[in-house]
């Protein structure tokens, strides 16, 4: 058992989002020692880790190891681990190297996972976006349905490795249909002999009525549209009731695809089960006004793990600015109590917009009144992310990297590393090499 | 089965590394097809594969897809295949995936991966640098011992975790080592609170009397103490006989280490044995001056996985230089025959020099009467690498990290990715973070 020895209050806060690293910083003024829990080594921008899934990107432009980011900070400890469970009772949080880590104040920001709704079979199949690994496996997925597809003379087995089906149209899913449609449209056109990587079908399935639901419904329709001129197939109000190594059946019709990736929900990670709290649906605590557990004003839970209500009953949405400003709040709320201060206000969510991105040159910003669709929003959204890129040197390197992808359509990161296995069945190929034919 | 349908001489190249690529340049002119077989999907820069294990450079900076490279070929197909056999009656390749490829030229240019002489259990344990898999294998565990390190409480495996054995003591093993006492000292210095990154031990064991025999003396001597001075401890003449998850076992010494890299030597690809042809002891195909195997003069076989003999006796060492001349002579000679030219002159080696890297500032560089050594070196080996890097954005995005890393200390691909795991036991550690004591 761990128990503090120092005077000074200590705040261990797990995961190093965009919540749990604002909570950090906004902690950088106060008396107290920081324990910063997270089971990967690196920050992760997550925003556009879509952008490592089609090849734009490499995995080192959009991460940064955890503890450089606090080097400057002598009273933030970084700890690689993951977490197990939490006594209340002691205080103490469990970590999964069987250690017990001691808390005054305990902060929880760590995220979501997709959820595949009670099918968890699919996942298989149907890898989803949260993480690196994730990223450069899905990476690897669609580069190989090329490869193979280049090595086949099975035209049926060709079509469906050429076939990518993106179960959800939410951000995350027309991002990555935009970018599949434009690697195979634009950037692989050239590359390729017996394929014709302009046929590719990329086919975004949406079980709601319309794309991008948290956007006002012009700009949903704008982007299905958009999408539509790239080349994407978008099936709106189907639902996916199959989904195997051979391809999908959605609103009762299959589609053989070797190549499915998963963008149709998420679920929060498992805080409520280590907090034995109460959580809604999507596994998200239900926390207080001004964020704590109920019961327990020590701990707080905050961005997609958490369910936040706002005054109109609904609830702050699991987006990136909403994380920001809780660990901004949590940050101030603890100076305050140290400080011996009164009763804080609670939590207030100001939403600042919502962007996403549709292929390399449009996109769509909602900020309320301001509604920005096609080049001028697409600028919009790429200053904005340049800007909140940690890292000058990131900030650069990325810059590069689009400058020249936009320019000559050039991918930096078109690497398939080990693992990266399409959901093609064991099969025999003949490859059609250019002067050369079948007996 | 496949037959050749067009008129065209079809050479197929197997092996996207210096001596593949090369031939493939090399026929640029000649009216011949192209197939150019590689297991893997990219072009690999060796030279540089240590700076990823080291975190310097990130996968996508030395590694660019080989279909890229030839997309304004026409006559060129790429396919990313692995050869099982080779079939001289029919001049058929057999690929990986049950197909047969037809050949009217056939060179094989495939490589060496690492050796263990007899030990490959040894192989778990002590991985070898050859494939950007390799790579980011040897960065995760490097990484995660330190990581590990800085949550344990006990003292004998964070030393274990904190020492670091390199077996071999040619280019590979000199460069990995210092490049880790480097980002012990330099870059992770200030970014730990329970451990001091500097008190890490880098321990290189090499079995000879020296370090780079191919090099003179001087240099052998200077590089030895160019490495002492960044920490690293030098073991010479010094034969390891244990190798475990516990450590290793060298001149009779047992040295705990949960990371243990392996650079001691390399084995020719299975070419001798797709092609039934001799072998030397590496496993290198003994070919004719000409560079075909005895009996085929329709086969090629050069770079790592031929024994080309020297008028001295000596063989032809394996080099990226002496792949690419060998790539050329091999092109010339095929253009030559299609003209029905008269009959060859022997393949010729021209030795350049030898260059090794010590760590961040100093280089070796022997040109024969050029021998140079120190931060003049390290210019001259810096300047020649980013000479040969193929890809205009690569070599500008090598050359700002390399500006960056040299200015700052930074290392941009500090990324521990799935799959990292160090040698480590199941055990049980206490974090140590700021503030916290054991009870």
């Amino acid at each position: 058992m761990i128990k503090t020895s120092s005077k000074r209050h200590h705040v261990v806060i797990v995961g190093a989002g965009f919540g749990g690293l604002e909570a950090v910083q906004g902690l950088a003024s106060a008396q107290v020692d920081i324990t910063l829990v997270d089971r990967h080594n690196h920050h992760l921008f997550q925003p556009l880790l879509y952008q490592v899934a089609g090849a734009s990107l490499s995995t080192s432009e959009i991460a940064w190891p955890i503890r450089y980011l606090f080097r400057n900070r002598p009273e933030v400890q970084t700890l690689m681990a993951e977490v197990e469970g939490v006594d209340h009772g002691t205080r103490e949080m469990l970590l999964n190297n069987g250690s017990r880590l001691a808390y005054d104040t305990l902060i929880l920001a760590t995220g979501a996972r997709h959820a595949y709704f009670g099918r968890d079979d699919w996942e298989a199949f149907a890898p989803g976006l949260k993480t690196l690994e994730d990223a450069t496996t899905i990476r690897g997925r669609i580069l190989q349905a090329f490869e193979e597809a280049e090595t086949t003379s099975d035209p049926e087995l060709r079509s469906a490795l050429q076939t990518f089906v993106i179960i959800g149209g939410g951000p995350t899913g027309v991002e990555l249909a935009g970018t599949i449609a434009e690697l195979a449209r634009d950037t692989l056109a050239g590359d390729f002999r017996s394929i014709d990587p302009r046929a590719t079908r990329v086919v975004l399935i949406e079980a709601g009525p319309r794309l991008l639901a948290a956007f006002p419904e012009e700009l949903s329709e704008y982007t299905r549209q958009a999408l539509q001129k790239l080349g994407v197939e978008v099936a709106l109000g189907a639902r996916v009731t199959e989904c195997s190594a051979q391809g999908v059946v959605f609103g009762g019709y299959p589609l053989s695809s070797r190549t499915i990736l998963w963008a149709a929900g998420v679920q929060a990670s498992l805080a409520a089960e280590w907090l034995k709290a109460e959580d809604d649906r999507a596994g998200r605590v239900l926390v207080r006004p001004d964020l704590t557990v109920p019961g327990h004003p020590e701990v707080f839970v905050i961005g997609d793990t958490a369910a936040v209500a706002m005054s109109d009953g609904k609830f702050v949405p699991g987006i990136a600015p909403a994380a920001k400003q809780q660990g901004k709040y949590v940050a101030k709320l603890i100076k305050q109590r140290l400080q011996g201060g009164s009763v804080a206000e609670p939590f207030s969510y100001r939403h600042e917009g919502n962007l996403a991105t549709i292929g390399r040159r449009r996109a769509v910003v909602d900020m309320g009144r301001l509604r920005l669709r096609g080049t001028l929003a697409w600028w919009v959204w790429k200053l904005i992310h340049i800007y909140f890129l940690i890292g000058a040197q990131n900030r650069l390197s990325v810059a590069i990297s689009w400058v020249w992808n936009h320019s000559i359509g050039y991918r930096g990161s078109r690497l398939i590393m080990h693992g990266s296995t399409t959901n093609t069945q064991p099969h025999v190929t003949l490859p059609l090499g250019r002067g050369t034919s079948l007996d």
